[in-house]
Protein backbone atom coordinates (compact mmCIF):
# COMPACT_ATOMS: atom_id res chain seq x y z
CA UNK A 1 0.00 0.00 0.00
CA UNK A 2 1.17 2.95 -1.13
CA UNK A 3 1.92 6.07 1.58
CA UNK A 4 0.02 9.18 2.00
CA UNK A 5 1.77 12.77 1.63
CA UNK A 6 0.03 15.22 3.98
CA UNK A 7 0.68 18.64 3.65
CA UNK A 8 1.06 21.11 6.56
CA UNK A 9 0.50 24.93 5.61
CA UNK A 10 -1.20 28.41 6.53
CA UNK A 11 0.09 31.49 7.32
CA UNK A 12 3.35 33.09 8.10
CA UNK A 13 2.96 33.15 12.05
CA UNK A 14 0.11 30.13 12.24
CA UNK A 15 2.98 28.24 14.00
CA UNK A 16 3.60 24.99 10.99
CA UNK A 17 6.93 25.01 12.25
CA UNK A 18 6.04 24.33 15.99
CA UNK A 19 3.24 22.11 14.99
CA UNK A 20 5.50 19.79 12.59
CA UNK A 21 8.11 19.64 15.41
CA UNK A 22 5.80 18.22 17.77
CA UNK A 23 4.01 15.61 15.62
CA UNK A 24 7.49 14.47 15.15
CA UNK A 25 8.47 14.32 18.53
CA UNK A 26 5.47 12.58 18.97
CA UNK A 27 6.06 9.78 16.71
CA UNK A 28 2.62 10.21 14.62
CA UNK A 29 4.03 7.84 12.18
CA UNK A 30 5.20 10.28 9.33
CA UNK A 31 8.53 10.87 7.66
CA UNK A 32 9.50 14.42 6.98
CA UNK A 33 10.62 15.64 3.57
CA UNK A 34 13.34 17.42 3.37
CA UNK A 35 13.72 20.41 1.58
CA UNK A 36 16.48 21.14 -0.69
CA UNK A 37 17.86 25.27 -0.72
CA UNK A 38 20.63 27.26 -2.19
CA UNK A 39 21.14 29.13 0.96
CA UNK A 40 24.93 28.78 2.98
CA UNK A 41 24.53 26.09 5.70
CA UNK A 42 24.65 28.04 9.09
CA UNK A 43 25.82 26.79 12.06
CA UNK A 44 23.85 23.99 14.08
CA UNK A 45 22.19 22.56 11.21
CA UNK A 46 23.23 19.18 9.50
CA UNK A 47 23.02 18.70 5.61
CA UNK A 48 20.30 16.18 4.44
CA UNK A 49 18.78 16.76 7.66
CA UNK A 50 17.92 20.33 7.83
CA UNK A 51 18.01 20.99 4.08
CA UNK A 52 20.05 19.36 0.98
CA UNK A 53 22.05 22.17 -0.11
CA UNK A 54 22.90 22.40 -3.32
CA UNK A 55 23.89 25.32 -6.08
CA UNK A 56 21.84 27.45 -7.75
CA UNK A 57 22.64 26.08 -10.98
CA UNK A 58 21.65 22.61 -9.48
CA UNK A 59 18.09 23.78 -8.16
CA UNK A 60 17.86 25.86 -12.12
CA UNK A 61 18.63 22.19 -13.16
CA UNK A 62 16.03 20.54 -11.11
CA UNK A 63 13.06 22.88 -12.13
CA UNK A 64 13.87 22.49 -15.50
CA UNK A 65 14.20 18.67 -15.15
CA UNK A 66 10.81 18.78 -13.77
CA UNK A 67 11.85 17.71 -10.17
CA UNK A 68 10.90 19.62 -7.89
CA UNK A 69 7.08 18.87 -6.71
CA UNK A 70 7.13 22.85 -5.24
CA UNK A 71 9.79 25.51 -5.08
CA UNK A 72 9.97 29.34 -4.17
CA UNK A 73 12.66 31.98 -4.37
CA UNK A 74 12.72 34.15 -1.25
CA UNK A 75 15.29 37.11 -1.53
CA UNK A 76 18.10 35.67 -3.52
CA UNK A 77 17.56 31.79 -2.85
CA UNK A 78 15.73 28.92 -3.96
CA UNK A 79 13.49 26.82 -1.74
CA UNK A 80 12.01 23.38 -2.71
CA UNK A 81 10.47 19.67 -2.49
CA UNK A 82 12.57 17.51 -4.90
CA UNK A 83 9.95 15.21 -6.25
CA UNK A 84 12.18 11.88 -6.06
CA UNK A 85 12.91 11.49 -2.84
CA UNK A 86 9.28 12.24 -1.50
CA UNK A 87 7.84 9.43 -4.60
CA UNK A 88 10.91 6.72 -3.05
CA UNK A 89 9.19 7.21 0.29
CA UNK A 90 5.87 7.15 -0.61
CA UNK A 91 6.41 3.90 -3.13
CA UNK A 92 7.86 2.18 0.25
CA UNK A 93 4.67 2.58 2.01
CA UNK A 94 5.53 5.51 4.25
CA UNK A 95 3.52 8.72 5.19
CA UNK A 96 5.28 11.63 3.71
CA UNK A 97 4.95 15.26 5.59
CA UNK A 98 5.64 18.36 3.91
CA UNK A 99 5.79 21.97 6.13
CA UNK A 100 5.91 24.25 3.60
CA UNK A 101 4.26 27.96 2.43
CA UNK A 102 0.50 28.45 0.83
CA UNK A 103 2.35 28.89 -2.26
CA UNK A 104 3.70 25.76 -2.90
CA UNK A 105 1.07 23.77 -1.14
CA UNK A 106 -0.99 24.96 -3.99
CA UNK A 107 1.83 23.63 -6.33
CA UNK A 108 1.28 20.07 -4.99
CA UNK A 109 -1.81 19.73 -4.93
CA UNK A 110 -1.93 20.56 -8.86
CA UNK A 111 1.06 18.21 -8.96
CA UNK A 112 -0.08 15.74 -6.69
CA UNK A 113 -3.88 15.67 -6.49
CA UNK A 114 -4.08 12.70 -3.43
CA UNK A 115 -2.01 14.95 -1.54
CA UNK A 116 -3.89 15.74 2.01
CA UNK A 117 -3.63 19.33 2.24
CA UNK A 118 -3.68 20.47 6.04
CA UNK A 119 -4.24 24.24 6.39
CA UNK A 120 -3.50 25.94 9.88
CA UNK A 121 -5.86 28.73 10.39
CA UNK A 122 -4.93 31.52 13.37
CA UNK A 123 -7.61 31.79 16.05
CA UNK A 124 -7.74 35.37 15.22
CA UNK A 125 -6.04 37.69 12.75
CA UNK A 126 -5.07 39.83 16.00
CA UNK A 127 -3.29 36.76 17.23
CA UNK A 128 -1.55 36.07 14.39
CA UNK A 129 -0.30 40.02 14.30
CA UNK A 130 0.51 39.21 18.36
CA UNK A 131 2.54 35.85 17.46
CA UNK A 132 4.55 37.50 14.60
CA UNK A 133 5.37 40.70 17.01
CA UNK A 134 6.64 37.92 19.71
CA UNK A 135 8.83 35.81 17.79
CA UNK A 136 10.59 39.22 16.32
CA UNK A 137 12.03 38.16 12.97
CA UNK A 138 10.19 41.01 11.12
CA UNK A 139 10.15 44.98 11.68
CA UNK A 140 6.60 46.61 11.69
CA UNK A 141 6.43 46.84 8.37
CA UNK A 142 6.85 43.59 7.20
CA UNK A 143 4.53 41.93 9.88
CA UNK A 144 1.94 44.43 8.18
CA UNK A 145 3.22 43.14 4.66
CA UNK A 146 2.39 39.38 6.40
CA UNK A 147 -1.54 39.87 7.74
CA UNK A 148 -2.18 41.42 4.00
CA UNK A 149 -0.32 38.04 2.85
CA UNK A 150 -2.28 35.91 5.35
CA UNK A 151 -5.60 37.73 4.32
CA UNK A 152 -4.94 36.37 0.42
CA UNK A 153 -3.70 33.00 1.79
CA UNK A 154 -7.07 32.46 3.43
CA UNK A 155 -9.18 33.14 0.21
CA UNK A 156 -7.43 29.98 -0.95
CA UNK A 157 -7.87 27.86 2.14
CA UNK A 158 -11.13 26.40 0.43
CA UNK A 159 -8.36 24.45 -1.76
CA UNK A 160 -7.11 22.57 1.16
CA UNK A 161 -8.51 19.11 2.24
CA UNK A 162 -9.44 20.56 6.19
CA UNK A 163 -8.71 22.99 8.25
CA UNK A 164 -7.47 22.98 11.82
CA UNK A 165 -7.36 26.13 13.99
CA UNK A 166 -4.40 26.19 16.47
CA UNK A 167 -5.30 28.11 18.90
CA UNK A 168 -3.41 25.50 21.69
CA UNK A 169 -0.56 23.63 20.87
CA UNK A 170 -1.70 20.12 22.07
CA UNK A 171 -5.32 20.27 20.91
CA UNK A 172 -4.08 21.51 17.50
CA UNK A 173 -1.32 18.62 17.41
CA UNK A 174 -4.26 16.01 18.74
CA UNK A 175 -6.52 17.02 15.89
CA UNK A 176 -4.05 16.77 13.27
CA UNK A 177 -2.89 13.25 14.56
CA UNK A 178 -6.54 12.19 14.66
CA UNK A 179 -7.20 13.35 11.01
CA UNK A 180 -4.08 11.94 9.71
CA UNK A 181 -5.84 8.71 11.30
CA UNK A 182 -8.84 9.25 9.84
CA UNK A 183 -7.33 9.42 6.16
CA UNK A 184 -5.29 6.48 7.21
CA UNK A 185 -8.54 4.61 7.84
CA UNK A 186 -9.92 5.56 4.54
CA UNK A 187 -7.09 4.53 2.61
CA UNK A 188 -6.89 1.41 4.41
CA UNK A 189 -10.59 0.25 3.41
CA UNK A 190 -10.35 1.67 -0.20
CA UNK A 191 -7.38 -1.01 -0.04
CA UNK A 192 -9.70 -3.70 1.37
CA UNK A 193 -12.50 -3.26 -1.54
CA UNK A 194 -10.04 -3.36 -4.19
CA UNK A 195 -8.55 -6.57 -3.34
CA UNK A 196 -11.91 -7.78 -2.57
CA UNK A 197 -12.93 -10.88 -4.51
CA UNK A 198 -16.71 -11.25 -5.63
CA UNK B 1 -19.95 35.05 1.35
CA UNK B 2 -20.33 32.39 -1.82
CA UNK B 3 -21.67 29.18 -1.66
CA UNK B 4 -19.75 25.79 -1.12
CA UNK B 5 -19.97 23.69 -4.42
CA UNK B 6 -20.57 19.94 -2.79
CA UNK B 7 -20.14 16.71 -5.11
CA UNK B 8 -21.52 13.91 -4.11
CA UNK B 9 -19.95 10.96 -6.08
CA UNK B 10 -18.95 7.25 -5.88
CA UNK B 11 -19.16 3.69 -8.13
CA UNK B 12 -22.59 2.83 -9.27
CA UNK B 13 -24.68 1.22 -6.96
CA UNK B 14 -22.95 2.98 -4.11
CA UNK B 15 -26.25 4.65 -3.44
CA UNK B 16 -25.29 8.07 -4.73
CA UNK B 17 -29.30 9.00 -6.25
CA UNK B 18 -31.01 7.61 -2.80
CA UNK B 19 -28.12 9.76 -0.34
CA UNK B 20 -29.18 12.40 -2.68
CA UNK B 21 -32.90 11.96 -2.44
CA UNK B 22 -32.70 11.63 1.24
CA UNK B 23 -30.46 14.87 1.60
CA UNK B 24 -33.25 17.20 0.05
CA UNK B 25 -35.81 15.83 1.77
CA UNK B 26 -33.97 16.58 4.88
CA UNK B 27 -33.91 20.21 3.36
CA UNK B 28 -30.09 20.45 4.65
CA UNK B 29 -29.83 23.45 2.51
CA UNK B 30 -28.11 22.70 -0.46
CA UNK B 31 -29.53 23.68 -3.95
CA UNK B 32 -29.46 20.36 -6.62
CA UNK B 33 -27.59 21.23 -9.48
CA UNK B 34 -30.01 20.59 -12.63
CA UNK B 35 -27.88 18.53 -15.21
CA UNK B 36 -27.88 18.91 -19.14
CA UNK B 37 -28.96 16.22 -21.27
CA UNK B 38 -29.32 15.19 -24.84
CA UNK B 39 -31.46 12.49 -24.47
CA UNK B 40 -35.12 12.83 -24.75
CA UNK B 41 -37.73 13.79 -21.75
CA UNK B 42 -39.42 10.80 -20.10
CA UNK B 43 -42.61 10.26 -19.15
CA UNK B 44 -42.73 11.84 -15.25
CA UNK B 45 -39.65 13.67 -15.76
CA UNK B 46 -40.30 17.95 -15.84
CA UNK B 47 -37.99 20.08 -18.01
CA UNK B 48 -35.94 21.99 -15.98
CA UNK B 49 -36.56 19.75 -12.99
CA UNK B 50 -35.00 16.33 -13.86
CA UNK B 51 -32.93 17.87 -16.52
CA UNK B 52 -32.39 20.38 -18.62
CA UNK B 53 -33.42 18.96 -22.21
CA UNK B 54 -31.12 20.38 -24.94
CA UNK B 55 -29.91 19.01 -28.78
CA UNK B 56 -26.90 17.67 -29.68
CA UNK B 57 -25.99 20.83 -31.71
CA UNK B 58 -26.48 22.81 -28.04
CA UNK B 59 -24.68 20.34 -26.10
CA UNK B 60 -21.59 20.00 -28.82
CA UNK B 61 -21.83 24.30 -28.77
CA UNK B 62 -21.44 24.41 -24.49
CA UNK B 63 -18.73 22.10 -24.79
CA UNK B 64 -17.04 24.06 -27.24
CA UNK B 65 -17.82 27.44 -25.43
CA UNK B 66 -15.98 25.92 -22.30
CA UNK B 67 -19.64 26.10 -20.44
CA UNK B 68 -19.57 22.86 -19.37
CA UNK B 69 -18.40 22.38 -15.71
CA UNK B 70 -17.94 18.67 -16.55
CA UNK B 71 -20.12 16.15 -18.73
CA UNK B 72 -19.90 12.71 -20.60
CA UNK B 73 -21.34 10.84 -23.39
CA UNK B 74 -23.13 7.47 -22.55
CA UNK B 75 -24.25 5.11 -25.72
CA UNK B 76 -25.55 8.40 -27.88
CA UNK B 77 -26.16 10.93 -25.50
CA UNK B 78 -24.59 14.00 -24.14
CA UNK B 79 -24.79 14.57 -19.74
CA UNK B 80 -23.34 17.10 -18.18
CA UNK B 81 -23.23 19.80 -16.11
CA UNK B 82 -23.77 23.97 -17.11
CA UNK B 83 -21.51 25.41 -15.19
CA UNK B 84 -23.37 29.55 -15.63
CA UNK B 85 -25.91 27.86 -13.56
CA UNK B 86 -23.91 26.58 -11.12
CA UNK B 87 -21.81 29.81 -10.29
CA UNK B 88 -24.52 31.63 -10.29
CA UNK B 89 -26.20 29.87 -7.06
CA UNK B 90 -22.73 30.16 -5.39
CA UNK B 91 -22.33 33.76 -6.12
CA UNK B 92 -26.05 34.40 -4.52
CA UNK B 93 -24.42 32.67 -1.88
CA UNK B 94 -26.05 29.39 -2.14
CA UNK B 95 -24.48 25.91 -1.25
CA UNK B 96 -25.04 23.71 -4.39
CA UNK B 97 -25.05 20.07 -4.72
CA UNK B 98 -24.17 18.07 -7.45
CA UNK B 99 -24.41 13.98 -8.27
CA UNK B 100 -22.38 12.57 -10.77
CA UNK B 101 -20.21 9.96 -12.05
CA UNK B 102 -16.31 9.29 -10.36
CA UNK B 103 -14.86 10.79 -14.24
CA UNK B 104 -17.44 13.78 -14.08
CA UNK B 105 -16.17 14.37 -10.24
CA UNK B 106 -13.21 14.73 -11.01
CA UNK B 107 -13.03 17.29 -14.24
CA UNK B 108 -15.16 19.56 -11.94
CA UNK B 109 -12.42 18.97 -9.24
CA UNK B 110 -9.70 19.97 -11.81
CA UNK B 111 -11.69 23.03 -13.10
CA UNK B 112 -12.95 23.96 -9.89
CA UNK B 113 -10.43 23.33 -7.35
CA UNK B 114 -13.02 24.86 -4.32
CA UNK B 115 -15.06 21.93 -4.99
CA UNK B 116 -15.73 19.40 -1.98
CA UNK B 117 -15.43 16.38 -2.89
CA UNK B 118 -17.88 13.40 -1.32
CA UNK B 119 -16.91 9.62 -2.35
CA UNK B 120 -19.40 7.47 -1.34
CA UNK B 121 -17.76 4.15 -0.27
CA UNK B 122 -19.78 0.99 -0.23
CA UNK B 123 -19.38 -1.12 2.49
CA UNK B 124 -17.75 -4.23 0.36
CA UNK B 125 -17.90 -5.53 -3.01
CA UNK B 126 -19.94 -8.21 -2.70
CA UNK B 127 -22.26 -6.15 -1.35
CA UNK B 128 -22.03 -3.95 -3.92
CA UNK B 129 -22.77 -6.39 -6.50
CA UNK B 130 -25.73 -7.68 -4.56
CA UNK B 131 -26.86 -3.85 -4.90
CA UNK B 132 -26.40 -3.78 -8.51
CA UNK B 133 -28.28 -7.18 -9.05
CA UNK B 134 -31.16 -5.93 -7.08
CA UNK B 135 -31.90 -3.07 -8.50
CA UNK B 136 -32.03 -5.20 -11.66
CA UNK B 137 -31.30 -2.59 -14.57
CA UNK B 138 -28.04 -4.48 -15.87
CA UNK B 139 -27.36 -7.81 -16.64
CA UNK B 140 -24.71 -10.34 -15.36
CA UNK B 141 -22.35 -9.54 -18.50
CA UNK B 142 -22.88 -5.44 -17.49
CA UNK B 143 -22.52 -5.85 -13.56
CA UNK B 144 -19.01 -7.41 -13.99
CA UNK B 145 -18.11 -4.94 -16.20
CA UNK B 146 -19.48 -2.23 -13.29
CA UNK B 147 -17.24 -3.81 -10.68
CA UNK B 148 -14.61 -3.48 -12.63
CA UNK B 149 -15.08 -0.21 -13.30
CA UNK B 150 -15.80 0.37 -9.41
CA UNK B 151 -12.28 -0.54 -8.33
CA UNK B 152 -10.64 1.75 -10.76
CA UNK B 153 -12.86 4.40 -9.35
CA UNK B 154 -11.50 2.99 -5.86
CA UNK B 155 -8.10 3.86 -7.11
CA UNK B 156 -9.54 7.59 -7.29
CA UNK B 157 -10.73 7.91 -4.20
CA UNK B 158 -7.87 9.58 -2.77
CA UNK B 159 -8.35 13.07 -4.78
CA UNK B 160 -11.33 13.17 -2.86
CA UNK B 161 -12.13 15.77 0.31
CA UNK B 162 -13.59 12.79 2.13
CA UNK B 163 -14.90 9.14 2.29
CA UNK B 164 -18.34 8.53 3.68
CA UNK B 165 -19.31 4.52 3.68
CA UNK B 166 -22.75 3.87 2.82
CA UNK B 167 -23.76 0.69 4.80
CA UNK B 168 -27.23 1.82 6.29
CA UNK B 169 -28.63 5.04 4.74
CA UNK B 170 -29.98 6.78 8.09
CA UNK B 171 -26.30 7.16 9.56
CA UNK B 172 -24.79 8.27 5.62
CA UNK B 173 -26.91 10.85 5.00
CA UNK B 174 -26.56 11.96 9.15
CA UNK B 175 -22.45 11.78 8.50
CA UNK B 176 -22.78 13.72 4.84
CA UNK B 177 -24.83 16.39 6.60
CA UNK B 178 -22.36 16.45 9.21
CA UNK B 179 -19.56 17.01 6.98
CA UNK B 180 -21.46 19.57 4.98
CA UNK B 181 -21.78 21.52 8.60
CA UNK B 182 -18.13 21.01 9.19
CA UNK B 183 -17.19 22.49 5.82
CA UNK B 184 -19.64 26.10 6.40
CA UNK B 185 -17.98 26.22 9.93
CA UNK B 186 -14.70 25.98 8.57
CA UNK B 187 -15.67 28.55 5.65
CA UNK B 188 -17.30 31.17 8.66
CA UNK B 189 -14.12 31.05 10.37
CA UNK B 190 -11.96 31.83 7.32
CA UNK B 191 -14.83 34.64 6.27
CA UNK B 192 -14.06 35.77 10.01
CA UNK B 193 -10.58 36.15 9.64
CA UNK B 194 -10.64 37.66 6.93
CA UNK B 195 -12.69 40.79 7.39
CA UNK B 196 -11.21 41.05 11.08
CA UNK B 197 -9.30 44.61 11.22
CA UNK B 198 -6.11 44.26 13.49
Amino acid sequence: MKGILFVLSGPSGTGKGTVCDELIKRGCGVSLSVSMTTRECREGETPGVTYHYVTKDEFKRNIENGEMLEYAQYGENYYGTPRSSVEEKLSEGMDVLLEIEPQGALQVKRKFPEAVLVFLVPPSMSELKRRLITRGREGEDEIDKRIETARWELTQAEKYNVHIVNDTLDECVDRVIEYFDEKRAERKKIEELINEKV
